[in-house]
């Protein structure tokens, strides 16, 4: 993680979070080790629970915990032994909270601390979902929504790691076939270019005209998803919303069809509708469950959850080291101060610094504006987006 | 022009535009004539002057002129002519005006008679540098930032067009060429991607690190423009900033490099650089000027001017239909009143509507969303851009 | 043309032509000035007459004619005086000739003066035909079939300038359109690769099932010629066979389809068929007729003679320099002798020399095997094509 | 595998190889079992020895012995039961040998029982090299240089699984990385090909010309191994040839540096050089060994073995049903006779139907020749390759 290793650096020499009380509530892993080391190095006091107990690897755990961190999170602990680890986090009175589903931050606003705070990140859709509709206290930055982040994790991380669970499950080769992506938000982007690149035909189905257009722009097929449903060998839901594929797509699609959702929830292929349709439903290879239709067999991977984390190992290191160094970041611009309350984008800048710092650590080297370039675009400068 | 025509048929029906007085100055052509029609078939009373004397197309000018429109335009008429028509549509009093450059619409509050009108539409840059600069006395709406414009005409549009220019002026073939893309916005990014669809190895040179960062996660080799310089066959600007290629770059360049602008002004290309470092000029072929620099020659294209429009054919017709498809629902837009003073951007739904009905003039069907999508995406709805 | 170039270098160092007369029955142009200077310059003495009398540039005779080359072509003259031309440059019993059609080494033949000589070069499929129909009584090197000239002028060169002469001819925007290439050899290969290179969709009609294979695991659809009748916005034909696109298919096809052809010989689409079907004929922009069909209108590119010819400028001049370098090092092959007699491939060896000078004129080095490499390989060499 | 099927299906009512005695030494495996059953369809008696004992499924060998094959292989024999098992199927005298390795006919040879053989198949490069060297008494096809199977398996099969290998291995992100592919023959233009299509910038290294040239006609950079090797993040050898990398390129190469062999045998990377320069090695990830130079690691995966068997599955069930398709029919067109002595290519009909079966697999269709155009052709027809 050679980005969040430079600000590390940085922060080591430069102490931006010195006296900062940082609480964090998130999977205890070697990679978010990583982060919170950099926050360390930054000056910064750190304590951290488990977003998720499950996840939690116990020995990242002990080895932060000498390294002088306050880590409350054990492998497994029950649902009473994690509220208290939140509780004791909140009674501790941190200036910044970093959340993976914001149960930390909300907790301090229930308990009342949330005032006095420098403010919060947050990592994830559903926990912005539950702050925007907070009376925030502070402010909170949008980690998840930073364009940086976007473009890497979703359309270049998702393209190519949805991609990777479909092979590593199926083995199937792509060359040749029909693959179908429902949605074509910026991970439908990458799925579809990435299918392209391994030889599949691609056709999208979108419901946005403008999102629509640019994938039929693009040479993408673009068609409703029942007709697409007739010609597709691979079908992959990336929309975010639910009952994408339901029992009127299945009952059109043809035999060995291969069924995955690479969106973050369950809901994206109807799973009762395939179970209703079914005779017989079968493991014929490690998550690859085949339906029985009677006449024809379809082939759910990873039983419809995100099939690049069920499948796969979820977005490569590079990817991450993006997500965490924005995490970083937006702890230091929280340090500064200055923000009003609510939840807030993450500033340009960030985005910036994050992307320059990665292009350094790919080797790519840019030119900036002379001064004379500068003076001209004052004038023509382009407000818009 | 499919999607203008729908609108068309549309306004004949609904009469959205009926007692409504436009006055537009645009270059009088013949897809001009096809907007204006569109409005006078939605109810408009319409006025035209010429944007530019030189682009006037005379019988297109009598042709609606027979039609009933108030048409003051003639091919070549001088400064003082052109004033006069701008000035007998401002007396008129017009209730929406259509700028391209802003002449029209900044004459009308100059004479301080833009305070009752309805509003405005303006399609360039530089017009709408002008207006943001003024103190509007009504609303303006920013017709090409919109994103369906955007997306379709400067990236497939010029894509696929200053390409065409390049190979119409030189016959050259691109397989196995080095192309140096400068600058990776909308154009560029069209640039890029369809040099490298005609076998060019594309190099990216761009100052902001996102975009840049973008590009190289296309695949794009991303460095320096003097490091790419050594390495280019052809190159191609296109970042809306002046001296991008100057004596520098010139003098690492290789043996008949070509040099070509897709930018919309000829400020890109250094021309007074690389006259100073020129033994002798001589064109080639037409529109092909090789300066000799005693151990090379340099090949300048169009003289530095926009390349698709100088040796191609500019927009084909199908990008300028999304152009002006926007342009008739803007002023449809605005016929309804409700906008606040200012520059606007174009309203989503103009977008979607474009993009709509541009699928359904390539034939292509999408789903809408369920009910039930609608529901469940309503919760977890994403308010980022 | 940098590849002929360096041989004409060699060729006046080396001389490898010293006495040997050369009879040329070619195209008198300026590229072909190329090829005659540089077998001059390798010690031969070269007499020309013009392969077809419409295509001599008068200019470029008379600059040959100076350099001390007897030529014999005038442009514009009758059957009778090019008959006399090639009678005289049969009289003159030459050691090796260049033929575009096989008339001059016919006449050879037919003077019975053909057995003493080394041997000709044939450019043209119809001039190989011929020529393997005769017994011959000398060598002939085919060299339109060598291996590079294949690579790069069918795939690459056919795939850029059809394409480049369908956009002169209708500017219009290929993306978000459907192209179908009928005929998956070289050359259509090379249409489709580019046409999805510019944004649209391809589909691939071949009768070949190893190449129709092929297309399909490149991602292309592929599907009979009269389903994919009704999904084309631009059909290219490209097969060598006649009567691909028919009365039924024109009946399937939608309103505003082109129709274009980049096969050697105008019988590929079925100009009688639609003739026969239309209404009423019209030539919309230059070079574009529209054949009105009732309900429907297709648009028919340059008569269905060979669009990269006859709406661009044919091949690039890095094409032909392939072609020419390889008649040039055919030329001195034949004047080493040793070859039977008969239709003979371009040897392998030629091939490669041609590859490695063009890969030196586009500034690219390679390696090559070590001794150890060598040995080890010789042990595992395939003996497969 | 659903050609192989087909082949079945028709051999169970054709019974093409009634009375035919077939012998095949082959991997006793699931997929080798549905060619055996194809082949006892069509009326051969077969019988079955291990061609490998490590790879012998004891359950398949049972099944199949069940159903009235004689199966001489138990997993894991030792080479005395091994020769024991090849005796007994070279007593009993067969009409036909299936080998994957050449063992099997050998000794047929060896034993004096070949003359009067209908002939053998064989699977692989290095069977073939001891076929050719021996003074065969039958003929054999030579089923592993199979058009069908060369562009098949090796660019399609081995592009995606090469690079599904190395990403199971990594878990790298590919976008914005450099990839260097060692060697384009088939199995190099798939991995550059797919490499491109996963986002990486690729360069190709090939010795000989033409391949190098189509490669850069292709957008690939190319360039010497010695200057790739500074620039690559990862580097695939995919040439056939030894020593491919060596110190020389180690020494230039940058940190974390992915190091992958796509070739048949482990010696395209030079093991003995990396271990020499490193101070330290140490297992990072399963199957990826990290040699610390001092300044920079190396990562070697899969010990230099070809990487999609050894950290993928390697080849799709798609790619090996053609493979088997091929064997099927080679056995019924030697069981028809007619081959003289010596190695032969698989006939072109062969090649033709398994491609027509496998796109019937993919549900596509393609058209035939009119009569009409077959007349044309007959005139036309190119007698090259």
């Amino acid at each position: 993680m050679p980005v969040l290793r430079s600000i590390r650096e940085r922060f080591a020499s430069e102490r931006p979070l010195d006296g900062v009380a940082v609480a964090a509530c998130l999977h205890v892993t070697a990679e978010t080790a990583n982060l919170v080391r950099a926050l360390a190095a930054g000056g910064a006091r750190v304590a951290l629970c488990a977003a998720n107990p499950l996840s939690t690897q116990d020995d990242v755990a002990a080895a932060l915990a000498q390294e002088g961190m306050e880590v409350l999170a054990v492998r497994g602990e029950g649902p009473e032994r994690y509220a208290g680890h939140v509780e004791a986090l909140v009674a501790a009175g941190p200036d910044v909270t970093l959340d993976d589903g914001a149960d930390l931050i909300t907790a301090l606003h229930e308990g009342g601390r949330a005032g006095g705070m420098l403010g919060g990140t947050e990592e994830t859709t559903s926990g912005l979902v539950r702050l925007r509709a907070l009376d925030l206290a502070c402010p909170v930055l949008a980690v998840n929504e930073a364009r940086t982040e976007r473009a890497v994790n979703d359309r270049y991380g998702t393209g190519q790691s949805a991609l990777d669970g479909i092979l590593r499950a199926t083995n199937l080769l792509l060359a040749g076939r029909t693959l179908v992506v429902l949605g074509y938000g910026y991970a439908g982007q990458g799925v579809a270019q990435r299918a392209r690149g391994l030889g599949a035909s691609v056709i999208v189905c979108e419901v946005d005209p403008l999102r629509a257009l640019e994938a039929r722009m693009e040479g993408f097929e673009v068609m409703p998803a029942l007709r697409a449903a007739e010609r597709g060998d691979v079908f992959v839901t990336v929309t975010g919303a639910r009952d994408v594929l339901t029992s009127e797509h299945f009952a059109r699609m043809r035999d060995g069809a291969v069924l995955a959702n690479a969106g973050h929830f369950d809901v994206e292929i109807a799973l009762g509708d395939l179970a209703a349709l079914a005779r017989d439903v079968r493991e014929v290879r490690p998550l690859v469950r085949s339906y029985d239709l009677g006449d024809r067999r379809l082939h759910l991977l990873a039983e419809g959850r995100v099939v690049n984390l069920a499948a796969a190992e979820g977005h490569p290191a590079a990817v991450m080291d993006v997500s965490f160094a924005t995490q970083a970041l937006a702890v230091e611009a929280l340090a500064r101060g200055g923000f009003p309350r609510g939840v807030h984008p993450v500033p340009a800048r960030i985005d910036d610094e994050v992307a320059r710092l990665k292009l350094a650590s790919l080797g790519v080297e840019i030119d900036t504006l002379t001064p004379g370039q500068q003076a001209y675009l004052r004038v023509w400068d382009d407000p818009s987006p």
